[in-house]
């Protein structure tokens, strides 16, 4: 199966996500959007009349006839074709489970540059991102952290979330350097997933190559240092 | 089986998108933080240290020995069990894919009244709350509402999603009476499904019950005028 995915083409965002899913997999896939009239191509597929099933945003995944969407609902999808996900359904509703949580975080971490609306500017929200940062700093990262921390003592079989916790270390480290930097030596299990997963053959070739966009300020993790305490 | 959800037990919330789908198929369950001593039950299982794959948070379910937490993922394991799920693959991706878009609308509704962090009071984020329901009303409310009254001309077997979708419209009228009222007739397949839901059997029992809690401002649908344009 070569799967097309959708996704805008210039910033990791969401579909980082499902990209490191199927790279660490080895899977053959086209990143639509980001070759020539890349764009134009995603756009009629969002328009398009045929398309019974039409996704509310980007990132989607095309799969022979099926067209998913949803960052988690890809990944269901994905993990057991990938080889990323357990063989019983109480094993894949877990990690299901946690890919909703990171989820849950992902909003957390966007709204902090964009507390008032996605559709107006950073520059726009300043002031009240800078308030949301505070709060986001000292009391949501520390609880996220700790939870995913504590539950990866009893998960040791690898899976697609694990791919998800790597990236949601490398944009907490961009975005907010000195708060993690101040916080990481508490949560020594994300630590070393973070590192075992960069090792991981295919994907250390993945991160080095142009493949992989660079964190910017387009994106959803953002570094504005004003937000980092 | 005989499901045990546990929510807190003052408000609809998340948990009320579960209890719809278990009343909706005269499922057998225990809702059992509203039970005496019931919210030291759900702290209990919250804090076992036996427990291990831990929920971040409330709602969760427990159906013998699992125990599946995240809104959306309860419903993905219950749908086909309660009926209210396609059979095949890409129908149960697309339903799914239809209640983590709800999730994400659900978010942004409690993100009106709590803009700047889920930990303070609405009366410490007020100015902020007004700007956001603005941007709200105007920009977000109509792209969910547009996005669900397109789908449903194509989706027409019963499943769970439209109970959420019911429970978004009931919400929304009455956190937001004066937008609703003004953008409703725009939506008509939406309006007509709410009417339909609300005419199942089960559910106009349930809806009519104590076990239904009222809207509050303790809940995610909150009224506030000052909000509401």
């Amino acid at each position: 199966m070569r799967y097309e995915l959708y996704y805008w083409p210039s910033i990791q965002g969401r579909g980082e996500f499902v990209r490191l899913a199927l790279e660490d997999a080895g899977a053959a896939y086209v990143d639509v959007a980001r070759r020539p009239r890349g764009m134009a191509a995603m756009t009629r597929v969002m328009e398009s009349a045929e398309l019974k099933r039409p996704p509310f945003a980007p990132p989607f995944l095309r799969a022979g006839e099926l067209v998913v969407a949803q960052t988690a609902n890809i990944l269901l999808f994905l993990g057991p074709r990938l080889g990323l996900a357990p063989k019983n359904e109480a094993g894949r509703l877990w990690v299901h489970q946690l890919q909703l949580t990171i989820a849950d975080w992902l909003v957390e971490v966007h709204d902090v540059h964009h507390p008032i609306g996605a559709g107006l500017y950073y520059e726009q929200q300043k002031r009240e991102a800078r308030r949301r940062a505070g709060d986001f700093r000292d009391s949501r990262l520390p609880k996220f952290l700790g939870y995913f921390d504590s539950v990866l003592e009893s998960d040791t079989a690898f899976h697609y979330a694990h791919l998800s916790l790597f990236q949601m270390m490398e944009g907490l480290r961009y975005a907010f350097p000195r708060a993690m930097k101040r916080l990481e030596p508490e949560y020594p299990r994300l630590v070393q997933l973070h590192d075992r997963v960069s090792r991981r053959p295919r994907l250390r070739k993945y991160l080095a190559s142009k493949r992989r966009i660079p964190f910017n300020r387009q994106g959803i993790f953002r570094h504005y240092p004003e937000l980092d305490g």
